[in-house]
């Protein structure tokens, strides 16, 4: 069955261990929890979330509080806005519940979640807000947050995801974290990164700010840095529209042009192989293992950017990232067994360079741009998924330029030195695209290259002089490319014990073990969300003070108190 | 009874939790691990551990494998190597087994031990491992590894903590990091991330590394950069001499002068205080909170380093050094129910400014080089350390310079605002000293007033040209120094409320909440250590793959084999 086929099948999976498969395909017309204007150069995405469309049973989602059903809306609104909105220059966030901006993640809902859907969540509305900041830094499409109630855990966080948070002053309104003192975890969506790195509060008053349930408001929380703004009840809204104008009329984006509807991605279901376009992936469940085998394009991209506007949606380097990207969220969640992802191409590295210089030469226009960033966040998904990764680089290939990336990714590459006997099919090549060297940042910053060749930046210099060379399989080990280039002689043991290994070791040591490898280099904030604030809060996920039958997470409303544990480790 | 009063108590402490007390008070007369000897500008630090000499009953110390009593001597030694030896340049770490270089933490002892022993024991040995560091780059006492036999695991991960590492090209001798493939956990002292930010070793190839049991060795492992150098075994011990010799002669270390013995410390106990010379720590079991107490000094001090060196191990700043260090490692690993620290000082501004101009203005002499550079180290305990930090500035008190960073670090601040009532006392004021602009960075590498301030830069450039001024609460309110300023009218509620609240926290959500909010900033290979590595290490010491009663660690060494749950997470 193909994950897009329903909002939730009704029917538990096998796969997922009882709980119910998320299907992540949506659109406005479907929103339950969001409602999405537009006038002019502003968006208005306000968050009125119903209280019963919830994911699973067993709990309500009162007062603006969310699951990841509210979250899978809201990223679809954002890429909506990204590609179906060219003359959106700002989007404010807001809500229309009368009182609430937002409450933050429901606590019943993560009480009664398994580990593995708690830690998934979070990383889905990590990225998700991550997501937003792209659209401010890169797009030029700036989120602002009209905050006209509480904000609370979650609610705070999302806020602080936008570039400019306004706070209704009635004496009500707040901002809080209060997830340490109420519940005995951590903000769990980057809100204790944004506090001491983006906005850069002092960190004995964000101390006092996560450990104060009620919150802050009026002026002390813009004195604090916590909000940019507070006004008065009877002039917010006026405000807030100025301020939307003043910072729409800055961006770039065209004002005239036609946007990318995101149609219904075409997907086919058969037995354990769903099918794109573009893309398929294959499971193995004996060995828990997916392949993804991803179709290079079939004809020589348009000429210009007037050209990618005409195929719109089916320009090759958009659908393969729409794909790419329902692939990934639906694995991820879906199917959480399957440790070991497989990265396959097939075809032409001559058309896969020409979309990749085409990407290149057009960065000014505005869907061009939207395109490659789309790709660059779908790219960061690999990276930060809890799957060891494995490229094969094999003849009928076409890893070039974006393509390449996945092998830069990779925990392991192998790619074949010359031809498999009795094929007819020549030696795999790779070739290298300026896209490898700027536009496809990881989340520390430098591109894949950089990361890989952090001992050896001489080589990415010559790297960089080899663009457009076929690189045969010792060339790419000399330059540092990929990692084994057996011949066909060592090829299938080679790559089948790499495989069968992978799968005999504790999936939580490779998902420590991978998230330490992959980032060498800088941090920047994402790093430290996803390697440090996200390790902290699956470590506290799992400690009975928080999860445990008399934990903080499971008692709370019950009227009862946890009795803590006291050692600290 | 002090801590310092046998190897271990013999009998459970009820503040343990049953864990015997471990003692961290040695020297090399009693060392049961290694051998230390001194040959010119060159030491010798051999591993030679004596299998029966455990902390705790229940396993063996086969193999050069150590548990944290092992640790304690290695911390002791390099301690001593610094202080007591000022013509040693270059410091070898080897080993006196014949196969075996060091085959890393003892396994059963890991097994055997509780969560919260593993992680403080991994905690101490990073602290430890990255004292060497400090050495090579700081002190100009170079450490060198000669492996002549497995350096396996925290073996080569100690290997790791040294500049220069050589191996013998045997065949047989090799360096690994198996701890995932046997133990399904990570290599727990750093060593993914000097695999990957200090080697720089490739993501690829660390994985391959990471994931072979048997390890590297020969010329591949040079290739890869997992080591400097391989010798034949016949040469092995010219070479390294040579080496040795090569970095001493490089190193700016006195020839001549005389070394400082750290004899053992005068400390006392009653009842739940210990009293140090220039320290007091007392325990309030019913709150779970310890409150330090610093003694200012009570002379001014010498004139010039001449003075210092006739001082010696009596100097004050050193003195303090010492004491706190010992507190520090004593609470963190004896009384993990204190989840308070609370600092208070006692003394005379003038006198704490005084040393501290002392030591700015002689940082070319090596003794007071090493002084600063122990503070440096013990301040950095206590930023790591898993314990809530509240400081209280009182009439009385000396929070100048040195000691205004304790104020800078602590999670929460408290500074009266004038006097209290019925005190003659007058109102406490503290003193910026030039030691707070740059002599003690946090393990991000910037001070603690830059990573305050981090979105207030003028105000670091403000504080620094009012080094020497007193300031009262409201002016250290101004400039953000302290977190709060009540007057004797709420000073006792609202400090009492501070202390009662943390108390009724989760431990837990403390840890991860601090972890994440002391360190804003830039990150490097420490803060990824204790940042990142740590809170996945923490994660997946507790899952059932690893720490269950079929984990990995429980099997190991059975025959039986974990059935691992394959979920990613």
């Amino acid at each position: 069955m193909a994950p897009q086929d329903a909002a939730v099948d009704s029917g538990a999976s096998a796969a997922t261990g009882g709980e119910p498969r998320v299907n992540f395909a949506t659109s406005p017309d479907q929103y339950n929890h969001w409602n999405l204007t537009i006038d002019g150069n502003v968006a208005r995405l306000a968050m009125a979330v119903s209280e019963d469309a919830t994911l699973k049973p067993g709990y309500e989602l009162k007062l603006n509080s969310y699951d990841l059903g509210v979250d899978i809306e809201l990223y679809d609104a954002i890429q909506r806005l990204r590609f179906e909105h060219p003359e959106v220059g700002c989007v404010i966030l807001c809500s229309d519940h009368p009182q609430v901006f937002c409450a933050g993640a429901n606590i019943r809902m993560l009480g009664m979640s398994t580990h593995d859907h708690k830690v998934n969540f979070c990383k889905f509305t990590n990225e998700t807000r991550n997501g937003i900041e792209d659209a401010t830094e890169n797009s030029q499409q700036k989120y602002i947050c009209a905050i006209n109630g509480t904000a609370a855990g979650g609610g705070y966080e999302l806020a602080l995801a936008t570039d400019y948070i306004m706070l209704i002053d009635d004496g009500a309104s707040t901002v809080s974290l209060p997830e340490l003192p109420l519940l005995a975890v951590l903000p769990g969506t980057g809100g204790l990164t944004r506090l001491v790195d983006k906005r850069k509060v002092r960190h004995d008053r964000s101390d006092v700010f996560c450990t104060t349930t009620e919150g802050m408001r009026g002026q002390r929380a813009v004195d604090w840095n916590l909000i940019d703004e507070i006004v008065p009840r009877s002039k917010f809204d006026d405000a807030v529209t100025e301020r939307a104008a003043e910072f729409a009329a800055k961006s770039d984006r065209p004002a005239d042009a036609k946007g990318v509807e995101f149609t219904p991605l075409n997907v086919s279901g058969e037995g354990d192989k769903l099918t794109y376009d573009n893309l398929s992936i294959e499971i193995d469940r004996a060995s828990n293992v997916v392949t993804f085998c991803i179709n290079g394009p079939k004809e020589v991209p348009p000429a210009d950017a007037a050209g990618v506007a005409a195929q719109g949606i089916d320009f090759w380097p958009l659908a393969l990232a729409r794909e790419l990207d329902a692939a990934i969220i639906h694995l991820r969640l879906n199917e959480n067994q399957l440790g070991t992802w497989v990265f396959r191409t097939e075809g032409d590295n001559a058309l896969v360079e020409a979309y990749d210089n085409l990407l290149e030469a057009n960065q000014d226009d505005w869907l061009v741009r939207e395109t490659t960033l789309y790709l660059k966040r779908t790219l960061k998904r690999v990276d930060v998924s809890a799957r060891s990764l494995i490229a094969l680089v094999e003849p009928g290939s076409c890893f070039t330029g974006t393509l390449l990336e996945l092998v830069f990714i990779a925990d392991r590459s192998y790619m074949l030195d010359g031809q498999m006997e009795g094929s007819n099919l020549p030696a795999p090549t790779v070739r290298l695209t300026g896209m490898n060297f700027g536009p496809y940042p990881m989340c520390n910053g430098l591109t894949r290259l950089e990361t890989r060749l952090l001992g050896e930046p001489d080589l990415v210099a010559q790297n960089k002089a080899a663009i457009g060379n076929d690189l045969e399989a010792l060339d790419a080990d000399d330059a540092g490319l990929v990692t084994f280039a057996p011949d066909d002689i060592d090829w299938e043991d080679e790559v089948r014990l790499a495989i069968e290994e992978r799968t005999s070791f504790s999936p939580d040591g490779l998902t420590g073990l991978e998230a330490n490898l992959r980032f060498a280099g800088p941090e920047t904030m994402e790093t430290k969300i996803f390697g440090r604030l996200s390790a902290w809060q699956n470590w506290i996920f799992q400690r009975p003070n928080a999860a445990g039958p008399e934990g903080a997470l499971k008692l709370y409303g019950t009227g009862q108190r946890s009795e803590f544990d006291k050692k600290r480790v």
